[in-house]
Parts: C-alpha cells; sequence; structure tokens
C-alpha cells in the first residue's frame, strides 16, 4: 500500500517530493530502484523530519504505535495519516497521544491479497474509495489530504470512524474470512487450486493474504463480524438444507435475491 | 459459451466453418452481426445439417433433451458434444438415446457470471482446462475435439464423468453457493455493492450468475456438495466462536494454512 501511494505520487506531474522508509533495507532498495521514492533512509526518523505529510502503511497495532512515535519526532505543522483498514483503533490513539488535530486517517478500499513493494502498482488507487477520518479539531488538514487522494485517481470520502469500521467489518473482514473458510475446505477436501476454474479462483483469491496484518485487524473485531459469519453459517446451512430436500425453487430464489442485489 | 466458443472458433486462421443457432432471434442476428458465425438459421435442423461436430451450450435439462434430438436429426458421422458443467447426466443421456459412441462431452472451466452472446469473448478459452467425457466406444472421436480445443489455445485433458462431477460439485458449485450465501448476508446487512473493495466484490461476482443455469446444475447436486456447504457453515460458526473467545492465534493459523494452499 505505501509502495503504491509512493509510485502514484512519484509519477504525478508536479507532485511532491516522496521519502519512503521501511523496517527491511531490501524493501527500501527495491522503492529506491524503481523510482518510486527519491531517498528512503535507514532510519525512520530521517524519512520523517521535514515532511508536510507522514502516511503510515503498516499492520494495525505497528501503525496505532508508530503515530505516536512520529509525532513526537515532527512538528505541529507536519500532519499524520495511515492507511489502516479500520479507524477507531486509530482515532483512538491519535486521542491518547494528544495529536487528535494532527491526525487524518484514511482507508483506500484496494488492494489485492499481495503485500510488500513487489506487489505495488501506481494505478492502485484509481476510482478507488478512500474512506478518511477526523476528529473535528484536524477539520483544517482533511482538505489537502483529499486533494492529495483526488491527485492520484482516488474517491476521497469523509465518514465517522465507528461508521467506518462497522461498514468494514461486513463489506471487507467478512469476505476476506468466507474466502478463509471456504479455502480450507476445498483443501480438505483435497481440491487443489489449479483445478479451480474463474469463479473458484476468485472466491480464493483472498485466502492468501497476509495472516500478519489481519490478526492485528481481526483483535478489533467487531459485534458486526461475527454475527456476519454466525449468519454466513446459517446461510450456508440453510443451502444445504433446501439440496437435500430437493427444493430447488427456493435455491433459486436465493439466486434471483442476490443476482438483483449484486447488479444494483 | 457457445458465442465465445464461435467467436474462437472463426478468428481461427484455416479454422472450421461456424453455424450458430439460438432460440432467441436477437442472439442470433448479434452473432452474425459479429461475425461469430458464417449463417445462423432460425431452426436449429438447418444449423446441425451436414456438420461434423454439433456443440450443445445450453442449460443442462435442455442439453440433455437436445442431445436425443439432434443425434436423431444427423447422421452418425456428427459428433455430439456439449459443454455443460456436469458430466454424467450426459453420459446417461446419451446412453439413454442409443449415441454413446457419438458423444463427446466436454466442460470448459471458463465463462464469468454473465451468459448471452453480450459475454461472449473470442479468448474466453485461452489457457482453460477443458475436462472431457466419453464412453469408451466413442473414444475414436475423442482427438478430434481435443484437436479443437487446444486449436483455440485451451488444455483438453479426459476424466471420468463420476470423478468430474465430484470434483466440480467442490471446486465449482460450492463455491458458487457461497458467494450467493455471502451476497444474501451483505444484502441483509444493507451493504451496497458500491461499498465493496476489491476483496469483497471478487467474493460476490458469482452472485450474479444466472439462476436458470443453476437450477439446472443443482438439480443434480450431488453429496459431496451438501457435505462442502456444511463444513463451509461450520467453517464460519468456528471462525466466530474464535473471534468472540479472543483466540487470534488459532484464526491467524487457519489464515497461514489457506495461505499455503492458495499458494501451491
Amino acid at each position: 500500500m505505501g509502495g503504491s501511494l509512493a509510485r502514484a505520487l512519484t509519477t504525478l506531474a508536479g507532485g511532491p517530493r516522496v521519502l519512503g522508509w521501511s523496517p527491511a533495507a531490501d524493501e527500501r532498495e527495491a522503492a529506491l530502484g524503481a523510482g518510486a521514492v527519491s531517498e528512503a533512509p535507514a532510519r525512520w526518523e530521517d524519512a520523517v523530519a521535514g515532511a508536510e505529510l507522514v502516511v503510515l502503511a503498516m499492520p494495525l497495532r505497528a501503525t496505532c504505535a508508530m503515530l505516536a512515535e512520529v509525532a513526537r519526532a515532527t512538528p505541529e505543522e507536519t500532519t499524520l495519516s495511515d492507511v489502516a483498514s479500520l479507524k477507531a483503533p486509530l482515532a483512538r490513539a491519535a486521542e491518547r497521544a494528544g495529536i487528535a488535530a494532527r491526525w487524518v486517517g484514511a482507508h483506500p478500499m484496494a488492494g489485492s491479497e499481495r503485500s510488500g513493494f513487489a506487489a505495488s502498482r501506481a494505478d492502485l488507487f484509481r476510482d478507488a474509495r478512500v474512506w478518511t477520518a477526523v476528529h473535528e479539531s484536524a477539520e483544517p488538514r482533511l482538505g489537502g489530504v483529499h486533494a492529495l487522494w483526488h491527485a492520484i485517481g482516488a474517491r476521497p470520502a469523509r465518514i465517522g470512524w465507528d461508521e467506518h469500521d462497522r461498514l468494514m467489518s461486513v463489506a471487507s473482514h467478512l469476505p476476506q474470512l468466507a474466502a478463509n473458510a471456504l479455502a480450507a475446505v476445498l483443501a480438505d477436501a483435497g481440491v487443489t487450486p489449479d483445478q479451480l476454474g474463474p469463479g473458484g479462483r476468485d472466491m480464493t483469491r483472498l485466502a492468501a493474504s497476509n495472516p500478519l496484518i489481519w490478526r492485528d485487524l481481526l483483535s478489533e473485531a467487531r459485534p458486526e463480524l461475527v454475527e456476519g459469519l454466525r449468519a454466513l453459517g446459517a446461510g450456508a446451512e440453510r443451502v444445504a438444507d433446501l439440496l437435500e430436500a430437493g427444493e430447488l425453487e427456493a435455491v433459486r430464489d436465493l439466486m434471483v435475491k442476490t443476482r438483483a442485489w449484486r447488479r444494483s
């Protein structure tokens, strides 16, 4: 995510100077070698010094911890942002660190099951919804961050962090875990990925997502996710019941309903 | 599927003459207008007359019924094929109609949630696995059908129809119904498709599949599909239990396991 943002900003005509940092030396070298960043210092302190905007792109817990650290290492003028998939934990972290007025959180609904610089793409954010969340005191900084996302083709929109996290629990985290649950069934049944068609491949693509990133996100799982998983479990059982009972019209009705929803 | 096959064969240098038929006049006109077929007679009898090979691309029950009809309308030399996603019902239909020696069934693992000529693509079968199934008496015709699929870039391979249908129950039909079950949960939770990211979109794409095609396939549902749905239901419930209990390492273990499987 950080690599893609760096690439997008660097390819922008008249865009900002972009510095990058990663704890992994090979990631820093890859970003430098690809021209995604103009500098990639070994110490993060050297990357954030003098920055107008610092965007943290790391797993959720590391993001929360680094937010406070970067805030201490930079002046009041430096705006702090992140791209974590949950926003309430960051809003709380910003408040705890006393930097509510400097934090403009962002969540780009883009990316894939892959992570690291090798998976980065300059056009990753094109047409992507980017949810932003701020405390009232940071509202003056919102326009600048929105302008940056607009400039690289994304569609920023402000949302409350609780509303955002409730939505993501169902719209993003539930599909992720559904992919894991489905993949586990296929694996147990002895199906191999090369035996899948396009549909089966799409339905299990997320099963290759990074467990470290997700472990963090799921540690902040909301009740809506648990409810969604139980509803999915009950739904799968119900379809099994219908098939066993030969009630094909009821299965067809379900498909008609979900087709209309998906096309809406 | 039929439209894509026609397009692929027509664009082939030195390819066969391709005639098409659909019960819908606008589909026939669309195929003719796109140059996918050289003729599209209004009566199917005129489309199959003199054909070396007839490929039926229609819902499962219609395919089984038409197989016998087309067999009666054509001479022994005409090979009969189909692209249905289950092969045992076709193998039985061919036997019942006394044309076991003329039937070479095929199942291209390609396509999308869309159907009809408007969804057709000349490159749909490139690199796609195409499972073929024949009675022993039709083996002499297998090579010709394989050559045709090879010519348009597909990867044909023979399989027993029961083995094929067992595999598809889990590798194809289960992901389809998982998409429907997930989409129903998202719809009930008030999520709209435009609120989905790339992952959520992939996980619900199949929810827009054609209910008519699937109703037929599911009428031949195998016990493996019902078992798979129940395993998926139990798996989703188990993840919900783990999240509620805060057992994040167990969720991470599941993700590590499915990641390794998906990358294998």
